[in-house]
């Protein structure tokens, strides 16, 4: 375990920012705080003094834990997109902000990577010792619908461009957003999924998007559709997914993300025909993100300017 | 077997144009020839009196028996990208035209899906069934090089950048091409294949390509490199492939083309570890794309136009 203090200029002051977490990061992130902020990396909420603590770093997993310790906090950032477990700490107060703007690549590779990877028949094709004579199917032509129309969701939208997919936006208020043909709000879900060929969500988890994901939508899908959950598992009415499956209305379903991970070795999903189980590795945050999101938004706070990436407590994300 | 002869009106008449094959697509073919050009589907050369026919429509493998039957010809339209069995017959008097510019859509999928494929583990992950912890590669800021610069390697130059790759291209001689960062002469191969991640061939099966791809030209790459092979079988120095393999220079290989097809269940390809075979699959040719060419080039070829995709006996392509 890291002594951060070590790193510190003027250790006896008690620490402005808590650094939570032990990997190779954490002392990366120590170098971007100015000499004059006084900051510790940590790992439990008793290993330090917390009461001057303005800043916390970290993933929500853990801050969860070290937030009702600090009573003079400012500013949560977190090293996660996904800031469910912590979103409603937000106050005008208390300012919170995700990681984003850095996992666009990353997904993208994921989810154009197992459309091709299916209809291309990869998977099959991989693991060949015969002759697998026969012609695959494309992407061409096809039409996407994304669950989620922010950074994620359009970096995969201009991504499937390349490969003249058409795509389909669904969000809260069904705005336009840029990479989309047409956008739809959630009310509207049924419609956004009518004949799709390709589903995916890049939902993040909030009461609005419980079970979005039902057998109302799979059945608007075009049958044998593909679904693809990069968002979180919420999103999704489990038993409805493994019906769609059985019937052959979903032809293949790649799921990354679910209610409790590691997904327990007794869940349906194991057991279920044509469903790819993948460890919440679509998109693993690259520390040089972390870095890169972390001083920039340092140096606005230490100025007094609008920070990047803001929670509101009311939406979730 | 179709009898094209009664969709001919004036079927008394010797044929001048002889679709040769027996797919779905031969019939539509007849239905673009004008009714004042008799015209035949035909199986066999002594099928049909072929002393008049000047065009012949189909694939290389079957033509190569029609050409030397035909006295009169004057085009040859291919429905093969690879025109290497029948390109040495073109001469002034007889035009010989591939199909082309049909092929980069399929191409850039298999290409693009399969370093998606083994960067993200989807083989291993497709089939796992317990959770597969542990981070994934990414394609973003590797660099590619392909071997063929014309219409499909500008094709897959195209959809790599989507993914942040940068591309490196191999051509004859060296001249640049729109979407690569820079192209290499073949003569300058090695240093075309330094250091690169992945290396794609899209060649032509000519006396200038055979085995392109040898040990001197593997010994540049990146270690672990990968090699995918979607033009033809004759650029692979077989023999140092399997040792590129062996000694994890490569970290993977996929092949889709070969010297004999199908590949012989006795090779040792099939026996070689971390590579992975298709069957000659990675761009089928699509039946539309058959009649758009023929029928553009049929309007060139009555109206005395020069011909799209026309081949020349010297290159081989």
């Amino acid at each position: 375990m890291t002594n951060g203090f070590n790193a510190i200029i003027g250790s006896q002051a008690a620490p402005q920012l808590a650094i939570v977490g032990s990997g190779d990061w954490t002392k990366a992130a120590l170098d971007v705080c100015p000499l004059e902020l006084p900051s510790v990396v940590v790992s439990t909420p008793n290993e330090a003094d917390l009461s001057s603590v303005r800043i916390l770093l970290g993933a929500p997993a853990e801050l969860i834990h070290f937030i009702p310790s600090c009573p003079n906090l400012q500013w949560v950032q977190s090293t996660w997109a996904g800031v469910d477990a912590i979103a409603n700490f937000a106050t005008e107060q208390l300012q919170i902000t995700a990681l984003k703007g850095v996992f666009g690549q990353a997904m993208s590779e994921f989810v154009i990577g197992w459309l091709l990877a299916i209809e291309r028949q990869i998977i099959q094709r991989g693991v060949a010792t015969t002759w697998l004579d026969g012609p695959d199917g494309t992407v061409a032509g096809k039409t996407l619908g994304i669950m989620g129309t922010g950074s994620i969701g359009s970096a995969i939208a201009g991504a499937s461009c390349t490969f003249k997919l058409r795509c389909r936006g669904l969000n809260s208020d069904g705005r336009t957003q840029e990479g989309f043909d047409s956008c739809f709000a959630t009310n509207d879900r049924l419609a956004f999924a009518r004949g799709l060929d390709y589903l995916v969500s890049v939902l993040p988890n909030t009461p609005q998007t419980d079970e979005l994901v039902d057998a109302a939508l799979l059945d608007q899908l075009s049958p044998g559709a593909i679904f693809i959950n990069v968002g979180r598992g919420n999103a999704v009415d489990e038993r409805a997914l493994v019906a769609a499956l059985a019937s052959g209305q979903l032809r293949s379903a790649v799921l990354d993300v679910f209610n409790t991970e590691p997904l327990p070795p007794d869940h349906v999903f194991w057991r279920t025909k044509n469903l790819h189980i993948t460890a919440h590795t679509a998109a693993p945050t690259p520390s040089d993100a972390i870095l890169s999101v972390f001083a920039a938004n340092l140096h606005r706070f230490l100025q007094n300017k609008p920070l990047l990436y803001g929670v509101c407590s009311q939406k979730g994300y």
